[in-house]
């Protein structure tokens, strides 16, 4: 039961939320009103789809299939169903129910089971470190496999990828063994500075990828799956099963190529920033990993109580509607406290040093020293 | 094979459609841009909902339970999601996988069998004719059931409605035998002015319901479930699994807001200018069932041949940029064609004695006659 003392803090936390102006993290608070103004203004005289068909929701499919250089792309309302309706293809075709996953996986941290109870699939772990799953670990799976999913980067391990190589080489022992490899690409936009590999590259090492378009790409929501023409086309038939035909889409898909024009010719640099920011707060104390990060995020730990901590970015966040950072939990080591941070255009126009040295100042409550 | 002549129709009816400026039907074809800077404008100062949760979708989902007199709703991507989540609770609890369904119902004709697909259902047909089903069609149902399903209106029985002693004798049967009763509300709110009763009173004869905004509310796409906050709690989990939880839902929730604003209070007229329109119709030599009409939508039968009339239809619409109604299809008499005819505000905006005359003219070919 929570005390009214929690009850009156979470209300602080709300109404401390909604009067957030800045940000530190990502591409800054979302404001709705204008959110919604800005999409009309950009699509004002486009077409929109009807129950997924046509319109800008065409357009979109079209842009995506280029840039992941695939045949196909279906637009749909999440990830979650976005990856059940295309696993579920491979898994009919490979006609195996069990879908090869990392125990970090999203699959299976984030979906309360929906692969097994929607569609009584089995999730075979690759593992359950904090790291990116190896040949040797699909080797420990042997038998018939419906699929094989890759997530990229493991956000549940710390954001953390495969070097090419290694992912060539899993990508390979997957088409040894003739298992579809699937990609959950929820952040691959922002994956390929460090892969070094264009988006075309990365997913033509695979035969299916998502991709998500809020997160790096800051859309309202919204996911595609893309791929063969004829593993689309089925995997349109699960997604109308699942609910997610619409009669239109179109805020979702506007918002989306809203998205493609605004962040994604700057994940260099949100990468970029990110290293330069990973450093800076190293210098001042904090610990990063991975270090340097892999993608424009990265988990930051300080020796400081996650009450403290939190209290500090609460008053910090009442007193300037600035908000610094998500909310920091204790880490396993007693005294030290960890939280994700991500680099989106918020984080580049305030500049990785100035960023620095206000999150510090909060986080190791040197403000005013 | 479509042939060249096909590809060619086609894209004239494309263009003629992205031209259209008026309608006779429903209300008046959307504008995209238009559409989402009012949805701006309407919610300028709104709170985004976060995963489901707080925000504008908070706030429809209290109105909605206010307004069908549950103690919670559900706010969905769409009714083929939202029926499957809350049938797979009462499936669950009930323990038996056995669905009892109107043979003509959305969920056995539009969904691709996704009931049997992702959760294992096995749909039981109350009956394949068009009328509502009877007590004596459950009876004909021997054995543990999951749940019962009602669809209301009947949409491809002709958008035909129960009279009031009928439903609440068949709410009985499902009663007695403890079944939970679930109501196919896509059309609830326009079904109130026939059934004589309010929102609250219909909804209160069953254990849940689904109501749709768009439609007859005129949103972008959102549907809701409503009944008892532990059957609601736990078809949001189902929900989830679905991939039907987005970062934020908020376009569609504003525009169900502006739905409810702008269409609830006028859901009687619409009926009452659907009767006026039919019996304009009849005079004019048409054909209507139900006469008259149970809600603001019914059917027309014309005698005349469906090519003739859909290409006055496109050459109407692209000569004066004013749509007159859906396309038309061969009727089982030999010479007579049909389809569906929706009143809503841009009908009577216009009025029923008007929209007969422009429609007979154009559809019965005696234009300038």
């Amino acid at each position: 039961m929570p005390t009214k003392a929690d009850e009156a803090l979470e209300q602080r936390r709300q109404a401390a939320r909604a009067a957030c102006q800045t940000a530190l993290f990502g591409h800054g608070p979302v404001q709705p009103g204008a959110e919604l103004a800005a999409l009309a203004e950009l699509d004002a005289g486009a077409v929109a789809d009807r129950y997924g068909e046509g319109g800008v929701l065409a357009e979109l499919e079209a842009e995506i299939s280029r840039l992941l250089g695939t045949e196909a792309a279906s637009f749909m309302p999440s990830g979650i169903m976005a990856q059940q309706c295309v696993l579920r293809v491979w898994s009919d075709r490979q006609e195996s129910p069990r879908i090869a996953v990392h125990g970090l996986s999203h699959l299976v941290v984030h979906e309360l089971d929906a692969l097994p109870a929607l569609h009584g699939m089995v999730l075979e772990r690759l593992s359950d470190e904090e790291r990116q799953p190896t040949p040797a670990d699909l080797a420990d799976l042997p038998g018939r496999l419906g699929a094989v999913t890759l997530e990229l980067p493991l956000r549940d391990g710390g954001h953390l990828l495969p070097s090419w190589d290694d992912l060539t080489a899993f990508a390979a022992a997957c088409h040894d063994r003739q298992i579809p490899l699937h990609l959950d690409g929820a952040r691959l936009w922002e994956s390929t500075p460090y892969l070094g590999h264009s988006l075309a590259e990365v997913v033509g090492l695979a035969d299916s990828a998502y991709v998500s378009f809020y997160k790096g790409l800051g859309g309202l929501a919204g996911a595609a799956v893309a791929g063969p023409d004829d593993v689309i086309a089925e995997s349109r038939r699960w997604q109308r099963r699942h609910g997610g035909n619409l009669l239109t889409l179109l805020p979702y898909a506007v918002s989306a190529r809203a998205g493609l024009q605004r962040h994604l010719p700057r994940m260099a640099e949100y990468h970029e920033v990110a290293v330069e920011l990973a450093t800076a707060l190293s210098d001042a104390g904090l610990r990063i990993t991975p270090d340097p990060p892999h993608t424009n995020a990265f988990r930051m730990y300080a020796s400081v109580d996650e009450r403290d901590v939190n209290a500090r970015l609460l008053e910090h966040l009442e007193s300037t509607q600035e908000a610094i950072s998500a909310y920091w939990q204790g880490a396993d080591v007693p005294g030290w406290s960890v939280t994700e941070f991500t680099v989106g255009s918020a984080t580049c126009d305030i500049g990785a040093a100035e960023v620095a040295k206000r999150m510090t100042a909060v986080v190791l409550g040197s403000l005013g020293t």
